[in-house]
């Protein structure tokens, strides 16, 4: 066949249906944070507001987390140089291990090159491994985990979205004895929405299911110390396995899971996507390090991320902007359609310098396209000003629907 | 089921089979490569030399990789602070893929957070989208190119290792316009054989086969600006995508493909591994390009590498401690034992401060372990006497039989 066709083919079909990806080139600026260069093409960059990042504290920019680094830098190199049983296990991968051992509670952690390859791989071995193991896991369960599941080959069954009633009516028609895990992320990041952890502990625990806990779009943000909303909810201890990431709230890349130690030991010694391939840097171990250590002793970060938080929240809806409602961090603004939220976006960026990514199916489910807004606490108040009166002018110009009342959860 | 006790039982198992892995705590020195502190419990550290590393040309300590990473850091920050697509492509990424592409003679390139995703689901999403594909995969194919081949779902042919014969027969036996995909590595990690990859250009293009090219363990090593086997051997043009990692000859982490723009484009738009996860972050990118660039500039380390292991071989035959033979820069040691070469490797770090890995099953298959030195730059004749006097000592102290003859390849 003619491959060069096939994929030009393919591409082309993704521009038909609105659907092809164009990147942002983004340069980000450490003493200017949230603040971007961005290129749009050949010598023509100009700087921007990031409203979209996933470095929710802006962590990638603190002093203490760049200093571990170039520290780390000096003293060990660059890369691991290997994979964690040859030759790629350095001090830092230890000390970090332990730290987010502590930070969940848990007696050990196990770091993967990412949350990605932490959920896939953990799934995948878990589902693979224990014998007749079934795997209930949440509809609206992120990419990584439906491949882990998928990858396992193991029975799954689709739990409805945070529904305790189904949960219970599923795990109950199960046999006791039979291997089950039940997989839910705390904070659905599109939508913003936290899951009802304890109900699921109890679950767990009377029809004995293995619990496996996303926290990647909590961790750092939520609980006392940054473990998450787990911690927060005082039943982190409940949970089997925690999953999450330090390529969110703790600015840097990779991922890990914290359980007992055997379960711990278990993944580490039969997961091939931790085995076979090359150990993260001890820099970006270290970097990952100082920015947990930071978290878990310091709040203000997290009451920043709140306050900006809810004053957009606040001051969208006085201008009946529709925002879908939520207890998180995350401010999913509803377009409703792909075409014009596409051309909402590029309108913020063209004409009012701010960067916001549209969120179009499969992200989300058609007819529910959004504009998915991450304040946090570099967020001035002059920003806020400027998002806020942007998106009213946006909307004005493109005749958007406005709504008094916040939108309840619209996905599936 | 009581999952606890199933993973200690299941620990405990690999214990009995000799098959658990303790990993060696490693802090590596920047002025003092290769050496490394190892850590055997609390208060107890000392220096080894590392020779497993596959940070093959010692570029984790090379000053111009340390600067650029340093100066990205007070530019740009830590993490990327998102996925490519939101918020996480920085214009570091785009030059790093811009210098991959150099590199190999390509379009274009992508990155991923490892080599082991970039093959997994490079491979798993052609499989899954060519219609009607079938995967002819190497018989040694590294563990994310089988992970990746089974993921896809794709009908799967395993190739004789290494054998145009085999490989000219299984695709004669297929129709000519359908979707295939020859999938196989340039130098084999654990033999050190070298596929022979002009006749599998020429049975490609022969049979229609779309060639998928893992040069992980070839980069930064092998052709006139470190573009692997394939440029050295002056086919680079007629492999339609080579794979890569950052994390071994360029000393830092991550992992891409090369190849035309149309595939590139179509892979970056359907690979979940490469859409839904956080791209790495822009000091690693820097740290990357300016170790390739180096790499393409100088053939300084290059020659140095291949006079080492030249010299590594020459003098172990010299001892006739059995090497397998191959013409690459790995040097298998073979023992043929699983608990005599953890022995081996035991005492080559308690006795003589030589820190090397013991292989055993299932890296390689039974019968096969072995020791895997992996000679680099840095490595002074100092050290070279040591570890091939110290290797000498351990054969005597063993009993270990000795070879005049050069070991043809074991594997299967």
């Amino acid at each position: 066949m003619d491959y060069e066709a096939y994929f030009s083919k393919s591409i082309a079909a993704l521009k038909d249906e609105g659907r092809y990806r164009v990147f942002a080139d983004l340069e980000r600026q450490v003493d200017n944070f949230p603040t971007a260069l961005h290129r749009s093409g050949p010598n023509q960059a100009r700087e921007v507001t990031v409203w979209c990042s996933n470095d929710y504290l802006g962590m990638g920019q603190h002093k203490a987390v760049r200093a571990a680094m170039h520290e780390a830098i000096e003293r060990f190199g660059t890369g691991a140089g290997g994979t964690r049983n040859i030759a790629g296990t350095t001090h830092e991968h230890v000390l970090l291990e332990e730290a987010l051992a502590t930070l969940h509670g848990k007696e050990a952690a196990l770091v993967f090159t990412s949350g990605y390859v932490a959920n896939e791989t953990t799934l995948s071995t878990l589902g693979r491994l224990l014998p007749g193991c079934v795997i209930l896991s949440d509809a609206l369960n992120h990419n990584s985990m439906i491949e882990g599941v998928r990858h396992s080959r193991a029975e799954k069954i689709i739990l409805k979205h945070n529904d305790l009633a189904d949960a219970e009516a599923k795990l109950a028609a199960l046999p006791k004895d039979r291997a089950k895990i039940l997989a839910f992320e705390s904070v659905y990041s599109m939508d913003g929405d936290i899951a009802p952890i304890e109900g699921y502990c109890e679950l767990a625990e009377k029809y004995g299911a293995l619990t496996y806990l996303d926290e990647v779009h909590a961790v750092g943000m939520y609980g006392g110390q940054g473990g998450g909303v787990a911690q927060r909810d005082g039943v982190q201890h409940r949970i089997d396995i925690i999953q999450g990431t330090l390529g969110k709230a703790f600015g840097m890349v990779g991922g890990y899971i914290a359980g007992s130690k055997a379960t711990i030991d278990f993944i580490r010694s039969s997961a091939p996507g931790f085995i076979f391939t090359t150990a993260l840097p001890p820099v970006i171990a270290a970097g990952a390090r100082a920015s947990i250590e930071h978290l878990m002793a310091s709040n203000k970060e997290r009451a920043a991320q709140q306050d900006r938080v809810a004053q957009v929240k606040r001051r969208l809806a006085e201008l009946e902007i529709p925002v879908i409602a939520n207890p998180s961090h995350i401010v999913p603004v509803l377009v409703g359609d792909a075409a014009i939220c596409k051309q909402v976006t590029d309108k913020l960026l063209s004409d009012f310098n701010i960067y916001v990514q549209p969120i179009n199916y499969p992200t989300v489910p058609r007819g529910t396209e959004r504009i998915r807004i991450t304040p946090g606490p570099l967020h001035t108040d002059e920003m806020i000003d400027h998002l806020v009166a942007s998106l009213d002018a946006v909307w004005e110009a493109f005749g958007l629907p406005r709504s008094r009342e916040a939108i309840v959860t619209v996905a599936a």
